[in-house]
This record gives C-alpha cells, structure tokens and sequence, in this order.
C-alpha cells in the first residue's frame, strides 16, 4: 500500500514529466493522477501514473507516465457486457518504451504508435528516462483487468 | 480548390505548430496532414489541418491545427449504420479556442476541454494565435459530416 506521500510525491513527478513533454494541465488534474503500484509495494519497479482525459461509454483517453525502468505489469482488458474488452493504442510521445503483445516485442520511439486488440495480454516498460505514453482506446474499465501475477491488485490504496 | 502549393505550405506550417506544442510526428505523418478547406477556397478563414493517429470502428484520435482566426465551419456527425454518431471530445493544447455547440458558446484554453454529443451542430475557430487542439472520439466519418452552409464539400480537392 502506498502511503499518501508517495503519492503525492509521484503525481508531482508525473506532472513534471507531463509538463516536460508540453501537455498543459489545469490545476485540479495535476492531483488527479492516480498512483498505481498494483499493490506490491515497489512502485519504482512495478508502477504506473495515469491521467485519464476521458472515459464515455465510447472511447477513452489517457496520459500514461512511468519513472526510468518502470513497468506495467502484463495484463489483458477481457470482454464485458456486449462489449468485446477494450482496444486501445499506444502512442509514445517522450522517453523509449519497450512493449511485449503476446510474444512480439518492439521498442518504441516518440512519434511510434501501436494498436493492441481487446482481451490481449501485454506489458511494457520505459528505459533509461521517464516515459509519457498517450494511450487512445474504447472505454476504458480498469477494474475488470486480468493480471497474469495473481499477487497484483488493481485498485489503488491508498494509507492514511 | 486548393492548388498542391497550397496544401504543401499549410502542411509544413501545421506540422511546425504541432512541433511547437512538443508534439513529436514521424516523417510519414507530416506529409499526411489533411489541408480542409471545406471547398470555399478561402482556407484562411475557414478550414482545418487535421493529423489522424488512429481510427478504428470503435474509437479516434486526430490532433487538429488552426491558423490564426481560422474557423472550422458548422456541422454535425449524424448517425450511421447502428452508430448513433460521432461523440468527440476536444482538448485545446495550444492557443484559445471559442467553441459553440449549439445555442452556447464558450473559449477555451490550453488545458481545458468540452465533449459534444453526437449529431450536435458545432463548429469552433481559433483566436489571434494559431491553435492544437486533439480530438478523442468514437469512430470518425468525415465523408458523412453534414454542414449547414450548403456550399460546403468536404471532400478535399488538391488541383494537379
């Protein structure tokens, strides 16, 4: 569990990161970035920060940012209702990012973008430096994810 | 119509205000920039460069490019098929954008955002400055786009 100033620390550093890359951000979306550490208390290691711009019952879209070598553990968005899991695409905008799809593996560089189809597992990783991800997809429910590391829990918690 | 000339000069110069905003684009996408001027031939004060990142038949994104003053024209993104229209959300990046969806009308700065329901006349113009303004939404049809200026195409026409 994160304590609640690791999180705010965290969301500073992601607006710092976001700012970097020239994304303008009202005041009360900077402590709206949510803090993921997936429960496993290595946030550096295994973590994400995410601004979610949007989320109708259509599309969604969100700003994805991870520290040096941080990764988002593998996952798939499955099926719900009638609807066939989330498709999203991932667009790098600062940082190198390495994304596995199934078995494929591809480095991706600022301007590089990939589609990843519902109900897929995948994960990726930044490099060296802090990474910002722009991640366009269908609606978006992040609860209903399916980790391949059955210790990982989606939902945030936050201590104190 | 627009002359190849034309098209070339306000392709480049999208392409340097998207660059201005820190959005980074491959060599492939500068020259991909779509130059609208709506078939009115004065693409000064009515038209739109327009980049699409990605189109599925489930969701968009499209970052769109004002020149100073510049207006994109009223319209609306009628049903389709079993779709009941283009829903859109944008988020101004750069510049200030005054927006009207139907009767209201509001300007819009970098950081804020408005998501107009489908099948809602709209249209929006940049201020003295030229304006980024992204675009998350649901399937895009632009072919389908009715505006009510009836002299309107929509279809670009590049001459040679």
């Amino acid at each position: 569990m994160l304590s609640r100033a690791e999180q705010q620390e965290a969301q500073r550093y992601a607006a710092l990161q976001l700012a970097a890359a020239g994304i303008e951000l009202r005041d009360d979306e900077r402590s709206s970035i949510e803090v993921a550490d997936f429960g496993l208390g290595r946030l550096n290691e295994v973590g994400l920060q995410v601004l979610v711009y949007v989320n109708t019952d259509r599309y969604c879209a969100k700003e994805l940012v991870l520290s040096p070598h941080q990764l988002c553990p593998e996952h798939r968005h499955p099926p719900f209702d009638e609807n066939p899991g989330k498709e999203e695409t991932f667009r790098v905008r600062r940082g190198v990012v390495r994304l596995w799809v199934g078995d494929d593996e591809v480095v991706l560089q600022p301007g590089d973008q990939r589609t990843i189809p519902p109900d897929t597992l995948h994960r990726f990783q930044a490099g060296p430096d802090w990474a910002v991800v722009t991640e366009f997809s269908s609606t978006s429910r992040d609860d209903l994810d399916v980790f391949t590391d059955p210790q990982i829990d989606r939902t945030p918690r936050i201590a104190g």
